[in-house]
């Protein structure tokens, strides 16, 4: 049974004003659930089942919740946030991640400047993940994390990635040194095909319709483009970010297979 | 001034059902109205824009629309399925689009099997016209191409692209011939790395959740899979079926471009 207060403790989760003022956020479906119990770095704090579900689930795993409350379909329904609510939603606090200054310096980040739209920072974590990136920077005035339709669109990698907001100029006057590559994603860049890639660097993708900010452009010592085709046709065309970050880490990551002859 | 029987009909183009009906759709924006009055396929049936937006739109241009009705502000947030609205809105007639055989032997079009959200449908409408593939065949079951959302998400790409409704068993069995490959894109097919790529064919992707439909499969020749990295790990993920377009249909182009030299 789910108290009063609680109830509107959870509720108040859906607003990023209360996520911050509690260092708390939820976590809806099944799938997703299962993959919290089974990881170590969320901690969670109250779990909310339905009865019929939480029989089914080890045991174990329920007791890796601080708090476990059985609620009913209608409770939970009215707590969702999904068209179709599922079985279960965890109140979780996010983990304390730190920046590891060898490790980046070592493997690929994605930056992101001011991305505003949930779906895209959703997918770009989906995309990172399947890529095998697991760090990427926002910049402080992106979409917030812990909203709910960037949870949604991860589909779950958002618990497999360590996603830092920070002043991007900072961050960029930390890390340039030589032999280390910023990349920027911009329209006017070298096709991608034609540039040298490493497997160590920042890939920075711009904000939906103003592109990456006019201010950061200096720090990035290579431009790469997504050629289109007929290459280089005129056209009113353009890709969503999320797009051009799949197009880009897939090509990235292409560079390291052993690839058919052509 | 808009009468309320035109009020009426243009609110009721939002159900499938009425525009079905009516054979005629909205198109809402500047940007793809501009391109829409400077295109000849689409039959503008209604134009709709503010007094302020029509004084800057060449006169030539409105006169291609049957008919143009100056409306209020607040008309047009009424009429209007956008958050935002616009200046404008335009009552559309679908082309009259044929298929030209020895055309679809030629060239590359994608197919798609009962995709649900419009969100994807209008995406990928997008990268086929990044990617210049200029034809898409759905499922009968698939989402309605004039969907409010599906034209969005399209960025005015919709325009540019000729959408198909068909049979897919009835369509495989037509194109069905040595020579012209049916590329599937499955989670267990050759990495696409790896495999053979014509700038012809069919290139079929599945349902969000279930994939391409059991009956499909004996008409493809090439299944492809998207490799994730590190290649071959064990994991829970996926790719959202328009991400994984995107980066099928960059490395179909990508094969056609003198490339870098890894």
């Amino acid at each position: 049974m789910l108290s009063k207060i609680k109830t509107k403790f959870i509720a108040s989760l859906r607003y990023k004003k209360y996520r911050d003022l509690h260092n708390a956020y939820i976590i809806e479906g099944e799938k997703i659930i299962l993959e919290l119990l089974q990881q170590d770095t969320h901690k969670i704090n109250i779990l909310l089942t339905t009865d019929a579900w939480a029989k089914t689930l080890d045991k174990n795993l329920i007791t890796k919740a601080y708090e476990h409350i059985l609620i009913s379909n209608i409770e939970l329904k009215k707590l969702s946030s999904l068209k179709s609510p599922s079985k279960g939603i965890a109140v979780v606090n996010p983990p304390n991640i730190t920046q590891d200054r060898t490790d980046i310096l070592n493997s690929l980040s994605l930056v992101l400047d001011t991305i505003q739209d949930p779906g895209n920072l959703g997918t770009i974590i989906r995309i990172a993940n399947w890529f095998g990136i697991d760090r990427i920077f926002c910049s402080d005035n992106s979409v917030d994390l812990y909203n709910p339709k960037v949870i949604q669109a991860s589909m779950g990698a958002i618990l497999r990635t360590r996603v830092f907001y920070t002043d991007l100029r900072t961050l960029f006057s930390e890390y340039q040194q030589p032999g280390f590559p910023i990349y920027g994603t911009l329209l006017n860049g070298t096709s991608i095909y034609k540039s040298e890639i490493l497997q160590k660097g920042f890939i920075i993708f711009g904000n939906e319709s103003k592109g990456i900010s006019a201010e950061l452009l200096p720090f990035i010592n290579n431009k790469i483009s997504i050629p289109n085709y007929p290459a280089d046709r005129k056209s009113t065309e353009s890709l969503n970010v999320s797009i051009a970050a799949a197009i880009v880490c897939a090509e990235f990551r292409r560079r390291t297979y052993s690839a058919y002859s052509k």
